[in-house]
């Protein structure tokens, strides 16, 4: 069971900045992600990921919106850990293949073959004002550029054999020039001549992710990831999301175990259930309610503040409604409030601890019951975990269900 | 005196990888890194100095030739470090102000406000390969593009109001968002809509550095710069360029107190005159003469192969070349040529020890001399400091030079 823990600025939880234990001011500071990083890595999570937006978003002065520099982060953290893998976010749209090529080549250099590229497209009109364009291009074209520059970068990675660095003191030979190559990618995007001006990374091709649920993002998946995040909720459509990817990932030619699929988890764990309930409503409490029903609305793409809270979501209400790169998550959560019989008030507080993501509240055995069932149904071959608050539910994890992960023999370490 | 310790691969002399003392495999690895960063802080220097180049370049098989990016590097060691500045160059020819203002406000907060920027343009036609384009736009346009990203960098950067982040966990307003404003930056070569997606800097405004020498390099430099970085081996020459820059900053309405214009200087420092000399000649004796014979062809534009290595430069050979981004570079080299009446040989075992920057070779009081020199003579305000080999001559500059500088006052820490 793959398990990376995402850096979700103090948590995932809508809330996490107003709680008592958080100091909002230290998220742009190393103390905080140090110390999140070395729990992370003392608890045996394989990887720490850290996702990105390239702009300040709507409804910024309501939420905690501080977006730190993936690349930074990560290699700053590449200096205080050991072992733990480190996935940095980068979008594809805006960067040149050399540039991102030889910044994941030299992370996974210094952190001893541990980097990871979360390859995204950027969907946000602001995103694609910050770059000097006036609208995102379409997102088949988006996808399309994507392929364009991930071919270029391992095409530049490639550029290099593992030995081409001989550094003979002797006889002052310091590369041998017939290993390395050219590669004159030349896209219908980007063009790049190469060969990259650092060694091969130690990992070779440092791990690919990727998280796209539409049509061209599961075939992107399939075809390049070594790692597709998803948000799922519901154990039968997260085995169908499960089946397909796999099976496209045997279309394009690999062997399906190469393709990790991890849906996002949010883990609320205590000694009890009735404990892990009362944090979870604790943090609900934290939540302020004007705030969620502002960024509900957002995020469904219809006005909330004209429904009565505490009634279902009226039928009909989302036909029509979200856009391509948002769809999936939209229908997630309309089947959540579906199946759940929720309010729209309760659909709220779910939007507000992980949006939509799979909720697991109780004890660390019903927790690892939780994903032990996950995997044994074939939904998931591990989990991006989205601890509410950190680094206090991170460490909630470490106690209560890590180590039960460890007796089962579940975790690599 | 303001002193940068230059991160020079394993050293700026041209056989500092095929010395005993030195690992050629440790430059792509963090250890390396830490360990002379932590000696360069512990020393007392102001700031570490990363230069970075974006491609492989020729020669490459003959001479230590691993790139690695400078934010990558450095932010790694703003997690080891405490005190000491870090400057990492970019260049303003291939990315967007969006990524390197925020890159580089990220590592100014993960510091706490020790971030600089040597802005460069790139001129080699590999680079411009390497990114798409068939050759670098000619020198004045690279300029002008270079003004238009940093004008949009800083813009970012004061988007933000230093006050802007309240994070008030009772009322739940996280930013004030009347202290933070569009940018709307519609230059000639780049646009960007803003407001940054990360807090105002520590500093404000991160430390600029800029190190162009032509009449477009000064003017640039007099204008945005706060630190300038030059090649200058002749006092009097450095005199005229430290008087032309100064006049140039209060033109352009600055406090020239505000520039810092910094020499670079390769120390060779050890306890009697004898032996620093002695280490210079072992240095020296590592260096293959083959390939600096070809170095020096390509750095001066001239096949040396065919002249009389024991006889001085023909007149008149340099007559003529030298584009303009390397033209003070080479000036400087032939004047050293000149003045120092060096034969051919001579002149490429200083092609070798520094290329051209001022070389230092003497016990600590004769190097911290030559440095008051050069600040009373009003040549320098400091020095980028060049060791021959990393760490080795890093640490004989901490022993020899750094308590004789502290002794004498010139040194702030």
């Amino acid at each position: 069971m793959r398990l990376n823990a995402v850096l979700y600025g103090l948590g995932a939880h809508e809330a996490a900045w107003r709680m008592p234990e958080s100091d909002p001011l230290a998220v742009t500071k190393l103390p905080f992600w140090v110390d999140v990083a070395q729990r992370a890595e003392a608890a045996g999570f394989d990887a720490l990921f850290l996702g990105d937006v390239l702009t300040l978003q709507a409804g910024a002065d309501r939420h905690l919106s501080d977006a730190m520099d993936p690349i930074v982060i990560m290699s700053a953290l590449a200096a205080v850990t050991s072992r733990i893998g480190l996935i940095a976010t980068a979008s594809t749209s805006f960067d040149h293949p050399f540039h991102l090529a030889r910044r994941f080549a030299c992370l996974d250099h210094i952190s001893g073959g541990r980097a990871g590229w979360n390859i995204v497209t950027s969907s946000n009109a602001l995103e694609a004002r910050n770059f000097g364009l006036d609208a995102m291009p379409d997102h088949a074209e988006r996808y399309a550029r994507a392929a364009d520059v991930v071919d270029a970068v391992v095409a530049l990675w490639d550029s290099w054999d593992a030995d081409a660095k001989i550094a003979d003191q002797q006889s002052g030979q310091y590369l041998d020039l017939s290993r390395i190559r050219r590669v004159d990618h030349q896209g219908p995007f980007v063009r790049t001549a190469g060969p990259l001006n650092v060694p091969r990374p130690p990992q070779g091709r440092p791990m690919l992710a990727q998280a796209g649920s539409s049509e061209a993002g599961r075939a992107f998946a399939a075809a390049r990831a070594d790692i597709v995040f998803t948000v799922q909720s519901d154990l039968t459509a997260a085995q169908a999301f499960y089946r397909d990817v796999k099976a496209r990932a045997v279309k394009a030619g690999r062997d399906p175990d190469d393709l990790c699929i991890l849906p996002g988890i949010v883990p609320i764990a205590a000694a009890t259930k009735a404990e892990a309930e009362a944090r979870l409503a604790e943090l609900n409490g934290f939540a302020v309610l004007d705030h969620l029903i502002a960024k509900g609305s957002e995020f469904l793409g219809v006005d909330l503040s004209r429904l009565d809270l505490d009634a279902p979501l009226p039928d009909g209400l989302m036909n029509g409604v979200g856009n391509q790169a948002s769809q999936s998550r939209v229908e997630v959560l309309v089947g959540i409030a579906q199946r759940e019989d929720l309010t729209v008030r309760q659909l709220l507080a779910r939007l507000a601890s992980g949006r939509g993501h799979l909720l697991a509240v109780g004890t660390g055995a019903e927790i690892a019951d939780l994903k032990e069932e996950w995997l044994d149904s074939k939904a998931a071959d591990g989990f991006n975990v989205m601890c509410p608050v950190l680094p206090g539910d991170l460490q909630r994890f470490a106690c209560h269900v890590m180590p039960i992960l460890h007796q089962r023999g579940l975790t690599v370490s």
